[in-house]
């Protein structure tokens, strides 16, 4: 087999193993002054769906130094009780993030349930001051996805001011964020989606695109500048003749001929994501000793 | 003297008439029900620069059913002190909008002191919650100069799903926000500001463009396509051989030759603004009037 990519393939996995040494030394930090970040997850019914996401975070959370706590619920506890487990945790000194997996059943309205999270414990970057904080440019609890997509960005050899970029896809908790954390690093960015007339016209001007649609082959190679970053933040199941497969968004072979970087499906954005999250732990235990002793020095406003 | 303007004149003060009208009755139907919205001005210092603001906003009020409350406080008032009369307004539920008029004395951080208003009570739309909420396309208290800019768009014969269009300027609290409200009603958004390598390449793409960076002259005609919507944001005071001025972003003869609408400054986004503020000081007194009656039906969570 011969193959014609000229794209150089971004290695999300090794991106995160730095990460996660980076997280670690921090977290021993932390733990040094009495603050271990520690992590409650909270699952409700059937866990098939959610179960490889959680044993990965636990694997993540180890190596970065973050304790981990995986909790399930049975499937017909009420939203008031699910809120009152959240506001335990939110109570609870020892317990620095919560991370509500999904899907919920069918009674649990997800959004509802994400703002009763304290935003200091966050650690998904979900909650409305959270955002807001991002779009003001503040320290903030990010997106997990939307961080770590922005991250990888960050690890090429791009000036980042000026930079022309479009993010394909405007959903609140992928695709805006990304616009906001692209235009607090100075760049140009353009946001398109479904409505959008020409999708083309605006990549095809870009040193870098970012697509988070959930649509296989979206992102053609004739959709790119020649030597452009290529983001792809999809993650479909699609059958083939092979049996099924994991894909992105992009339509591989032909972004690779174009690009001059692109990530991998799987093994691109997605590890980066979880070590965000074990990145977005600490932060979060930091920002609370820091509220905590604000409080308590009393000088503070 | 002759003219070879093409675009056609936006009024702002009309539109404001007609909002505020519907304001009036809104507000009219609240006092009803026992929650007559009233706002809280405060300023801080020598309010010589601020006046101007404040007695229109008054002015406003008064035509929009609006109660108005505008309090001075001596420059020699500690942060602690302010951050006190704020925690006594939030408190009241007699007072359901907080307008903090700048500038403010240098020992006042404006951020932390806006910061310090409650969510509900924020009708300048400045606290990251509000912005966060805009994101999540909920309703929410918006930033009033970027809700005004939108409104103005949404009163022309342009369909805003798939539009094109350029926002020059990324501050937090116009030209990013404008951004969001245009993405949650499907246009297609670009955001230029001093980084951008070319600004004319995007606006020249666009079917709207909205300036807000504080730079007379800074957009021309030739940077326009022919009969795009121009909402120029920007109010600087230039000094011409006919005396003082106040003049926008644009080059206002030029782009009226090659613009299809243009809004005029003073008189375009200004006055629009004023009445956003009013709809925001209603909007936040029925969100109010819920969080109160859940509070005590204590079925919501």
């Amino acid at each position: 087999m011969t193959s014609t990519h000229r794209a150089a393939l971004i290695d999300g996995k090794s991106i995160a193993v730095k990460m996660r040494a980076e997280i670690a030394q921090e977290a021993g930090a932390l733990a040094a002054e009495g603050w271990q970040p520690r992590l409650v997850s909270i699952s409700v019914g059937d866990t098939a769906a959610a179960e490889l996401y959680v044993r990965n975070q636990q694997r993540s959370a180890e190596s970065a130094g973050v304790q981990f706590e995986a909790r399930n619920y049975d499937a017909s506890i009420s939203m008031e009780q699910l809120v009152g487990v959240l506001q335990g945790l939110n109570a609870d000194p020892r317990v620095n993030g919560i991370i509500i997996q999904r899907p919920l059943p069918d009674h649990i309205p997800v959004k509802a349930l994400q703002k009763a999270v304290h935003p200091l414990k966050d650690v998904e970057g979900m909650h409305p001051a959270s955002i807001g904080n991002i779009v003001y440019n503040d320290l903030a609890l990010g997106p997990c996805t939307a961080v770590a997509a922005v991250e990888i960005l960050k690890t090429l050899p791009l000036t980042l001011e000026g930079l022309d970029v479009t993010v394909i896809g405007h959903s609140e908790i992928v695709g805006k964020p990304i616009a906001f954390l692209l235009m607090g690093l100075g760049a140009t960015v353009t946001v398109c989606h479904h409505m959008t007339r020409s999708v083309a016209m605006h990549s095809r001007a870009s040193d870098a695109v970012f697509v988070a649609v959930g649509k296989p082959g979206l992102v053609t190679g004739d959709m790119l500048k020649p030597g452009a970053a290529l983001i792809d933040i999809g993650i479909n199941r699609v059958d083939t003749p092979d049996g099924p497969r994991t894909v992105g968004d992009a339509d591989f072979q032909s972004c690779a001929e174009v690009a001059g970087w692109i990530t991998p499906v799987p093994g691109g954005v997605g590890p980066v994501t979880v070590a965000i999250l074990m990145q977005n732990a600490v932060l979060a235990t930091r920002l609370q000793k820091e509220h905590y002793a604000a409080q308590y020095a009393n000088t503070e406003v």
